[in-house]
């Protein structure tokens, strides 16, 4: 493939690993980034060393609980720590203050090829609508998010004609789960004629990316029983950290609300009511709870059920696991775009075909 | 995805199995199916059942150690039963006798989007020959083949150029491995942005199937120490059962020669020689004698090295994990092949980018 040009929107934890994996990868240029007081363009490619060093544990946000209700504007993709005026982007040399990043970065977009949406969506519609000024914008490319909940695909598929028409391929749920396993999923029911069930359980340990990833911890909270989106979005901090005394630091989660079902649904897999997703976070260790697995269960056209396995090594972080996919699906989304291939896709849309 | 119209070449174990399959799914037709003796053809879609009833058992083939040995015509997938003059494709209702069977599906091609092409390849060059065929007669669709050596794929990329003028998106080694298990370790691949080793470990038990995959059997064979493919070739039925007694049934291979080594290279995901093919055949039992599993270790951007793993579940048939990934990966072909993508891809080309 080409060189692939990309832009990052949201330079928290996940947005910043991004720019990191990319440095590994082979055919894929950084050359903007921005965050809610700062954007950093250079077509050349930005010297993501730089920016990275200079905005190490200094990212632009709010306080936590002020993460993402700004809607419009660029919010910081996750509650982290803040450095005052300078904070974020604009601490880099390559970077300028902005009111309007993410306009900023849609004025630059006929030279980018695709844009990872690292934005929180605490708001349902936010990254949606964030996709729909693109497509105003006529930007031709893609968009890839990372997002988790189910009911978003649908607030995506109503924009699909807006999205097609400017020539937008938006990929969805690239992250780890829904993205890297449901992707492990959708190749797993091969062996199948008619799968029954999918069962995502994943691990993570993130003592040392606890401070960096406090938006995720914040949103999983959300899929504990007794809490939703709203009640998880005005705890304070001392509320949270409270609530992970009280589970000595072990959360478990079961029937999340994550948007492997509908995407899997869609790709013609299985019924979304047979996917089942949840896992064990463990925000004291680094050690992995319990082994992240996906258990694909169906039935061969010679009449056998079984279980297909994909398994992921202990030691591989979150944050491996989150933005290799984010990139890879990335690649897979300029493919089709540069095909012409329009509209919303999820990872299972981009697998072999069941 | 709108209907695919798809034909099969050859109606040994795979062609007939990826018909039976293909029953099971959405939106394939099956329109053509040919072997060495016979064709039959219908656009509105062939009467599966009848022509399976009426082949079972009585598959078109020449003398087993004859098996294609014809190169240019319809070969025989596999050595397997003969039953006179009325043998195979034209026992069926649908059918009837050919001396060009090749030639009789690329002559209906226009309403064809993508052919199985499940013909044997001892001789090296003879798929890529039937594909030269094909754009020959300015065919515009889909070509998938499920052949394993390593070497085809460099004859189908010297014919490349040819392909892509014609139209042709040709999907190889789109089988179980390569093919499956090449897109699950592509898959596996993504927490890494280094990956060090590739082991593919496959089991099965072919005792119920055995008589129907005689060649698939012969061609593993050639993989064994001591043996190629020309030695192999030159087995007489009664020198391969010897064989097989001398192994009380039971062949273990080790660094096969499979595609899944040059595919995952020509997809950046590792050099070719970090890839390991081997596994385990007993003729005389259903049951695996080991369970088929990818392991793919590599680097995290966080410099951890660990091992993620893909596992089939032992009840799961060779044939249901050649011939779902092979109609998945025809789908995925048409996919591309409509979005205007030519040429030669593997199974991991069709995978998120690494």
């Amino acid at each position: 493939m080409d060189d692939v040009r990309f832009a990052v929107l949201g330079t928290g934890g996940i947005g910043r690993r991004t720019l990191e994996v990319s440095q590994h990868k082979d055919g894929l240029t950084a050359v903007a980034a921005c965050d809610r007081n700062g954007v950093a363009v250079d077509h050349g490619g930005l010297d993501v060393e730089e920016l990275l060093d200079a905005t190490e544990g200094n990212i632009a946000s709010g306080p936590a609980d002020d993460v993402a209700t700004d809607g419009g504007a660029a919010a910081a993709p996750e509650g982290v720590k803040q450095h005052g005026e300078q904070a974020g982007v604009v601490a880099s040399d390559q970077g300028r203050p902005t009111e309007t990043p993410i306009d900023d970065v849609i004025a630059e977009s006929d030279a980018i090829d695709a844009v990872l949406v690292a934005l929180p969506n605490l708001e349902h519609d936010f990254i949606p609508r964030v996709a729909e000024r693109f497509a105003e914008a006529d930007y031709e490319g893609v968009l890839v998010d990372v997002l988790k909940r189910s009911r978003v695909i649908g607030m995506l598929d109503d924009r699909e004609e807006t999205l097609k028409e400017s020539g937008i391929t938006f990929v969805c749920g690239a992250g780890a789960t829904p993205g890297f396993l449901t992707g492990a999923a959708a190749l797993a029911a091969q062996s199948f004629v008619e799968v029954e069930e999918v069962e995502i359980w994943w691990g993570v340990g993130l003592k040392s990316g606890y401070e960096d990833n406090r938006g995720t911890v914040r949103e999983d909270i959300a899929h504990l029983d007794g809490y939703d989106i709203e009640t998880a979005r005005e705890m304070s901090e001392a509320e949270i950290e409270e609530l992970i005394d009280d589970h000595d630091g072990v959360l478990e989660f079961n029937d999340m609300e994550h948007a492997d079902d509908v995407l899997l649904e869609r790709a013609g897999i299985c019924d979304a009511e047979d996917v089942h997703v949840g896992g064990v976070l463990d925000v004291r260790s680094d050690e992995k709870p319990t082994t992240t697995t996906v258990s694909v269960t169906g039935t061969t056209f010679d009449g056998e059920t079984g279980t297909n396995t994909f398994q992921l090594d202990d030691v591989t972080s979150m944050e491996a696991n989150v933005n290799g996919p984010a990139l890879g699906y990335l690649k897979a989304g300029v493919r089709n775009n540069r095909a012409g291939h329009y509209g919303v896709f999820g990872p299972a849309d981009l697998m072999p075909g069941f």
